[in-house]
């Protein structure tokens, strides 16, 4: 089986492991470098334990980097954009991790959500992965905007948040008698994501998100819930509808409405380690309002889980390769 | 000093494990009496295990029960207006935590949040405490409503809650593989808080309060994160002006908005077993969205401390009489 | 591909949920039947969430089973040696989860360890799954007690276990916040797993193991620390290499002992999901104490995943079919 | 009321903002100086948000320190001892919280767990607070080798520590990504706190302790599981006596010991914000082990509570004033 030269820059991070426990499972993927200035000689296993018997690699530095078919930039925010022309000389195919290429198909990369953007990253060579706040609240809000069924400008999200969202370095914030059991107000208002969500939902129109980020008790997994304004009285049967007719091909998308037991709507924890996004919905009885409800993973399809599967669509690959892993219950 | 003789109707609940703890120490008041119909001729101490050694007192049951000088009932909702008769025939004061005489002023119980109702309690015979996500929803916003200051139909609030307010009672949903790191949209709609809320703010107009809770990691406590949206431009110290005016001489409403550090912000674990409302917001740069963020601990300020903050007004003793521990840091 | 059909018996709790996670990706298995009494006619991902959109099964009722290749059994202990001789009327081959085969190969059962009983594995038609506490000390001590290198009597143990290991049903002590952030001595003395692991670790002598177990804030997952007594002063090297000899070749132990950073020793949670038993160990530079260290993740490797290893090597497939998610890492 | 003036050298960390939690509240307590390098200029609220609103006091820096009847050390170990001089030309009086004078009464300082040393500390200046790990231990195993029931070679001590234990100070092993939910082996042999131990149990004779240390997901608590050999066969009757003849008067020790319910054994969280330590135990009826289990709160019995109950029985007064929280539940 044709296996591509991957390398993953920036690999000692919460994402650049999450690639790593993807791609060495991969039937087209072989991991060929994997970088960090920090962490240089080290096995990989050293800052991913999960890995340990998997891979006997070692990490490089940056100016290491050999010719490969496909190249990960795991980089902190603003890093990537300084090392692009060095990516493009040894890569063809880029997937970034990062927000520097996230508005406005800057230099190219395509917005890195194939639910929206499948076409366009058929043949790209640029790939530009979105962020996790952004993606779970695109996703949940996507079939609405598109079919202008509320208010553009009166849409609240509000998402709860786990700690490994800021990443591996330890900070006051993240000190575990701080950051344990907090319910934290992190981002009230004017967080950096809210751009992407703009640029993916308004579809030519002024539209207005109002959100808002809680950092609550948790490792993994974002949770949103949006609260949108119908222009109509529509049922809950014609939203699933409308959801269905948007995402019902959709291999990581999973609409969850039950009428009993307590998994009735989603739930991070559920969708742990997988590529899901899960959505469901309730309608207000007293009011226009729908409470619009989504989760992910934030490492995985909010990060390196998409990022496989725009690999995998990039490619022509099966979309799912690599992604089957189904989450644990109880968790 | 003199003691009032306080019996507890539905005494081995989490409200009133916090009454006993308490009033126990509470100068003025001796308990004389606990009931519990299951937990009858048992230790106090056998179901609320921080009283060991505190008090020798057995539960009796309800029919036991003898003249006293204050009854606080924590029976479950719809009970209390059951045994009301019974209540009036060996109390002539009677503080209800259950939701059956919160609306309307229901047999002539006053509304329980001081803050609201300081001056009825006085002189009050008969106080019905108020729904914890209700007090955390009032506090946060009878300022703005009172003042006029907001679009009274667009407030979206949300409340993350912990896993003490659906009572002691095991049930599927609280079996802690399955309650445990959840983010469960349990009440997207329609939870009964609303119409308290809507009660206390609405100052004689038409109001809408969009109200979801979400249970989230938390063992007790309430975040409210409420999206209001101003009819001007405040700017956020006409706020501050605002909160110090309605709450500044109020011994358990602290007004919390840091410029630095990871406690800018209330966090329910911060107001972990004390009677503090602690309030903070932001403006929202780009919108006339004002974010109003508070906690309590639902079993304090949402329950069993409000209670005795209300028993400490009707008999005009020192407010705070009981209601003194700090809270821990870190917790 | 030859595809097995399966049965699985009592699936409905967590061991039949990992169970069911396995093998609907498993090469050489077929699902075909899953009993639950009380969920019959509803689908698996009712109460296995994690398995929705993956399978469109429906739990039967037992009398309904019909003919199928191999059985896994996980009802409550005392019900498979009732409904033994239906089973065998079934399915040829009977893998049992509970405890009632696992002492003195009782019916024909062969032991399920995999590290200590493979070749009996190989021809079985029966096999009895360890017990969770059990399987992850007899991995830690196997090495020292068959190699005599400890004083039999002296060894002490003790193990942090989660709280899936009580099972999926609500108790009393199973309520959130009773047991949230729980440190539970529950079992000090006399935990049925002992007979277990002496019948394992005897080698014909007599031994003691002086075993504690207490639950701890965690759902998933079993930490063993056993304090042995050496009769020799061994050196740490001297100990690898035993460790080394006896599992060396191991697909599922993996030897972790680290000389820095955060992963020195085995953590549950980097197993959670896997069928790995990590094991460390440090020696006491103070006496002939040595503190050996393990760690698996109870509904895998201390039952679902071992039933399905044991699975593979009945039927002379290759032992990690299945079973070669490799953990999550931050979690 | 007299009121003694009061210093607090080391004043931003766990241990410090906790003694000024009591202290804010002792009546015979006058806070008058609190240092911190770092934080000087800043209000104490700012690094311990318990206390916003019930003090306006600042951080200042040590050399800033005036005269005072009594100091409170809460530096880092090494650090008291080299500032001793210093501190002694200010206060006549010293309470230290560091390691450095723990170990043969060394500068005439008493080891300062009262339950042993009341009579010494009556008359005492210089008291030295005790470890947590050691405090929770030796109150667990006191009456046991006092009077000589037990093997003293064969001890067994593991504790289940939280993350404050290791103070203040973000680190790659409190991450919160990291340390949640860990069940990390931090120190499977060669603790500190052992010499200490020992110090306190030997009464002449040879002991060994083998300690080891996990680390587990909580934030307050020490929980200690002690297996011990008993000489003889005593019952467990026998062994009630022994505590309580030891313990009967002391009223921060509390035996617990349940027939029934889930509370049977003692809980760090149970005794939570708390200078209660709680005593429970079990007898192998397989053997002649005894298994001793005992609890704190590593920062109240385990530090600031502790050296509080010293500061009361150095002047005489009530030993529990400032003391009396009761603790929280649930929790």
């Amino acid at each position: 089986m044709e296996k591509l030269k991957i390398a993953i820059v920036g690999g000692s991070g919460y994402a650049g492991g999450e690639l790593l426990r993807l791609l060495l499972f991969h039937p087209h993927a072989e991991i060929t470098q994997v970088t960090s200035e920090r962490f240089a000689e080290k096995l990989l296993s050293r800052v991913h334990p999960n890995l340990r018997k998997l891979t006997q690699l070692k990490f490089c530095i940056q100016s290491e980097l050999e010719a490969c078919d496909v190249l990960f930039a795991c980089l902190p925010h603003g890093s990537s954009s300084r090392h692009l022309d060095s990516f493009k000389s040894i890569s063809k195919k880029i997937i970034d991790l990062s927000a520097d290429f996230r508005l406005g198909n800057k230099e190219g990369f395509v917005y890195g959500i194939p639910e929206l953007h499948r076409e366009e990253m058929k043949g790209a060579n640029f790939i530009s992965s979105a962020g996790c706040n952004a993606t779970v609240t695109i996703l949940a809000l996507y079939p609405l905007y598109k079919n202008d069924l509320i208010e553009p400008d009166r849409t609240v999200v509000e998402v709860k948040v786990g700690s490994s969202e800021a990443g591996n370095k330890a900070t006051e914030g993240s000190h575990h008698p701080v950051r344990s059991g907090t319910v934290r107000s992190f981002m009230p208002t004017n967080h950096r994501h809210i751009r992407e969500i703009v640029q993916e939902l308004s579809f030519g129109k002024d539209i207005q998100i109002h959100f808002s980020a809680t950092a609550i008790e948790m490792v993994r997994g974002v949770l949103a819930t949006c609260h949108v304004f119908m222009k109509e009285d529509y049922e809950e049967k014609d939203i699933w509808k409308i959801y269905r007719q948007e995402y019902g091909q959709e291999p990581f998308i999973r609409i969850v409405k039950e009428r009993e037991g307590v998994y009735r709507f989603p739930e991070p924890k559920l969708v742990s380690g997988t590529n899901y996004c899960d959505i469901g919905f309730e309608k207000d009885e007293n009011s226009n309002r729908l409470v619009v409800i989504s989760a992910i993973d934030n490492l995985m399809k909010g990060a390196a889980g998409q990022a496989v599967q725009a690999f995998n669509i990039m490619h022509g690959f099966d979309e799912t390769l690599g992604l089957t892993f189904p989450g644990l219950h109880p968790i």
